[in-house]
């Protein structure tokens, strides 16, 4: 049920954005124009929020798959959501490239830029550190948690800069008649409010208990016994 | 050491509330003016941000504390904390109403009032379940999680409302320079990111299992005979 939830608010929220951007704006284009920038936070929406929230998902929504499956769905559906991050990022500076607007300067921006470049380290951490086999068991012990923790903290951050992307572009584009709340700014604030209705319930449900992973002894053992042969066969230090 | 970083952040972040109002904005009034609006800013961030992040550090500052009274410690902070928002968020109502500008359209107002009234709610719940004995144990029981989450959710969503007004601040007064990223836009940004890393530190601080309260065997036994006595005298179901 939080599953399903999750999942059409998330899609709602890729929805609500295209439709901002397609229908009060313009819609979508790859040539500096301000439908390159369109491009911006649909890309941000689906690949930062929607596809990084799901890739933790699979976690829980797969707990009694086999370990190492759900490891590897985990990493490609982050990268899926790297590559269209990647996209956006590329959508935006290209777009402030050709209209001679200066980048980085906002509070979004720097809220932004902190996210992605935290989700990219977090990408290539959890690649060495979980699927192939660099670090030690010992290591990986140690930076588990903290990639959790980094997990949560950059879907909140993700959410975070899109919201603070959405009033930008308000201001940036209907400040007059904002306050009236024209059907574009409903329609935005909508779109603010299903982002953060999406983030409470996919923390909600990976914080619970009773969606954790049933621990699995014969697995654990399998999985000692890899450890222990790839820490022999990689890593000289004790 | 994360305790005396998080103060350092947190009275920073009023700090810089105080000097972009005070230095750049016109300091602060009662008058319906833009003076009666800056007291806005720094009233959310002392608030709702900074007092409120150290009423959820009680809990592990004071760990080793007799938990009656820390607990009364964290519900008198949370009311400090409840009457400066109030105050904050009539200062901004009272402006608007005197400067005729609609309220309540923005996604920050959105955002804003959704944290108040749900801080609100958290207040009144906390009191009645964990400082009155209104609660049956069971029921205090199945309620501490949601207190928690709602607790640690209450503290981001603040932070995300305060970056959000403090983005709609920058763009209503130095739209035309903030590209130019002029000191006080620098200074606003600054400020934004201060209230993040003091979010990330609290939370990080409140979900180290090592800062959790040690579990107390006699406080547990008074507790629960504490709770026993209560709902023989107040709750007739079982």
């Amino acid at each position: 049920c939080g599953g399903l939830s999750s999942q059409v608010l998330g899609l709602g929220a890729v929805v609500l954005t295209g439709v901002w951007m397609g229908r009060y704006r313009g819609g979508f284009a790859w040539d500096g124009s301000e439908q390159e920038f369109n491009l911006h936070p649909l890309c941000m929406v689906l690949g930062l929020v929607f596809l990084q929230g799901d890739a933790i998902l699979v976690y829980r929504v797969f707990r009694n798959e086999a370990k190492r499956s759900v490891k590897l769905l985990h990493g490609v559906v982050h990268l899926l959501a790297l590559i269209v991050t990647i996209v956006g990022v590329v959508a935006v500076f290209d777009f402030h490239r050709a209209s001679h607007i200066p980048s980085m300067y906002s509070l979004h921006s720097w809220c932004g830029m902190a996210t992605v470049v935290l989700f990219c380290l977090q990408w290539v951490l959890g690649l060495m550190f979980f699927l192939f086999p660099v670090a030690s068991s010992w290591l990986r012990g140690v930076y588990l948690p903290l990639h959790v923790f980094c997990g949560v903290l950059l879907l909140v951050m993700s959410i975070g800069s899109c919201l603070l992307g959405i009033t930008e572009r308000l201001l940036f584009t209907i400040m007059a008649t904002y306050s009236h709340l024209p059907p574009e700014g409903a329609l935005a604030n909508v779109l603010g409010v299903t982002l953060l209705c999406f983030g409470i319930l996919v923390i909600s449900i990976i914080t619970k208990e009773e969606f954790r992973r049933p621990p699995n002894p014969e697995e654990e053992a399998l999985s000692v016994h890899f450890k222990t042969l790839t820490e022999g066969a990689c890593s000289p230090t004790p």
